[in-house]
């Protein structure tokens, strides 16, 4: 059994006093003779009495802890999101209280009810991948509490958010590409019904529009096909790609298995960029070059957002789109890339 | 400005009766008439009231939440954790709260409280590397909050824990360097006292103490200095070195960098064994032998065993020594093991 919190009646009884009393000589208000208010003091410190912290959080409204709700965290973007928001919010006194969704909306939708049962003061969220109802989220923002999205948005939630410049990101990687001479450059695309797969694939197609390369429909693979393996080698055998963008990191080395078992050489034959910018990257041999997303700024200034709306309820709808970096490293030739630049 | 919560109250008001004919109503004791009642749900409902959980959770003494203390998440090994908790928790009913310490010892403090006051049913706590005061943990135990430490414990305080066996997960990898057929094996230590590096270190010497391999103080590196590369470097040129048996995956990894410098093939001429399973060992090239440490049956062990004292808060002091798991990878030789098992 849990034991008794020691209450402002309990000390009241104790000294046969009433607990206004108790409670005036703890808060300072009105009065109390000040021999009345030591005795009450040193008994309060001696039964090791502690504010009740919800009745405290009542009268000032305020809990000083921040709720999280993130997917998961096995993707290392979202542990440095996590430092990037830590960095802010514990400047500021806040606590973080952190649910996993694990992608699922079902868990998303308990962690907020658990949150706002814990009267956090405003919460960040990455919406999981299959969010189709937003209830949950509007309730949040019905309740009084701010509401700021990271990483995803949707249209139908009218709140801050910071998201990553995908098109851009995507369009980066692949300008880099034809501009150090790739000609056939494979692109394998991230789940159905993400946005993030749809504006990677649209920057994708716009760098080539812009290098008039064609889009060739056999260059473009989809990560969740069963023989996504076998269809890389294939490619690769049968299309002299010559360069590969690829929605992740992760699916960047799955072309790194099938170039190795054809003997194909990186970067000699096939120029590589994945995305994201996991700690892989910098493992694998030769060193990938990826697009980074910033996942710390995210985390700081969704972070940001979230207080300032806490602090000014009032405040306009903040919203960015953060730029990517594109890192390149040993899996990319830098060969023709002057020479392209002026063509 | 937050929307004040529905009340009772305001439903009492609202209709004319007493906020104790509501209660009644909505909690189904006592005598209401039943058209009283009807009116008193379906304005409760038009209302969006919901019960007070706190007010809820002080009477069942109960709020079916459990806290998490963690260091951080950028290590794959916490997040694999985080799963094993959750698959035990979640198909329980309870809902996860996480807080980070950040291996700092004043914000686990702070966490703690964050969780006693958001009125946690028990907390799972990994304590922070550098911690030397228990005064916080022994607050939650005083509370009568149940409480389970997991991957790290401290003789200082008696609850129910759950680690992972460092000695003989050391000792495995070196027996088996050793019975490969290695001589000179180098030991990166991890960092300085910390019990998993003691123990590791313990484990290795036991290891060269059976095979009759003499201790040589010139192979044993420390992590925390500052030149480590140079001496890794420096060691395998100088000291015949033919196994390598290192306290991290990513101290293992230097290990690969350093031979790759003085082009010693691994592991044509150098075995080398990490620790921890991370990622980056199935990554690199070739794919890292390490120490699985399985914890995700650390997550799901520490969890039950949290359940159990919730419920049977009377229940004996539970405590486990996980088994760790050897993994054989490209790193190791397997050349003389048949031979060398019967040396």
């Amino acid at each position: 059994m849990k034991k008794k919190r020691i209450s402002i009646t309990d000390i009241a009884n104790e000294l046969s006093v009433t607990p206004s009393t108790v409670s005036r000589a703890l808060n300072g208000g009105g009065k109390v003779s000040e021999k009345k208010r030591q005795e009450i003091l040193s008994l309060a410190k001696k039964l090791g009495y502690r504010p009740n912290p919800i009745a405290k959080s009542l009268l000032e409204n305020k809990t000083h802890t921040i709720g999280l709700i993130i997917p998961e965290f096995t993707h290392h973007f979202y542990s440095r999101m996590l430092a990037g928001i830590e960095s802010v919010t514990s400047k500021a006194g806040y606590q973080l209280l952190i649910c996993t969704s694990n992608e699922k909306q079902k868990q998303e939708i308990k962690s907020t009810q658990t949150l706002l049962d814990a009267r956090v003061d405003g919460i960040l969220a990455t919406i999981s991948k299959m969010n189709d109802k937003f209830q949950h989220l509007q309730e949040v923002m019905d309740s009084g509490t701010p509401l700021v999205l990271v990483d995803r948005f949707s249209e139908e939630i009218e709140t801050p958010y910071v998201i990553s410049d995908d098109f851009n990101g995507a369009f980066s990687a692949v300008d880099y590409l034809c501009q150090s001479g790739c000609k056939n450059i494979l692109h394998i695309k991230g789940p159905a019904n993400l946005s993030t797969t749809f504006n990677r694939f649209m920057g994708y197609k716009e760098a080539l529009r812009k290098h008039e390369i064609e889009v060739k429909e056999e260059l473009i693979l989809e990560s969740s096909d069963a023989n996504l393996v076998e269809k890389i080698r294939f490619c690769l055998k049968n299309q002299q790609v010559d360069g590969a963008f690829a929605y992740s990191d992760y699916l960047a080395f799955e072309i790194y298995r099938a170039a190795s078992d054809l003997k194909i050489p990186i970067p000699g034959s096939l120029s590589v960029i994945g995305y994201a910018d996991e700690p892989l990257a910098t493992y694998i041999n030769p060193t990938l070059s990826t697009v980074n997303q910033q996942p710390f700024e995210m985390g700081a200034t969704g972070a940001n957002y979230l207080l300032n709306k806490i602090n000014n309820p009032d405040i306009g709808l903040e919203i960015r789109s953060l730029e990517t970096k594109l890192v390149i490293r040993d899996s990319c030739t830098k060969r023709a890339a002057k020479e392209c630049q002026f063509s």
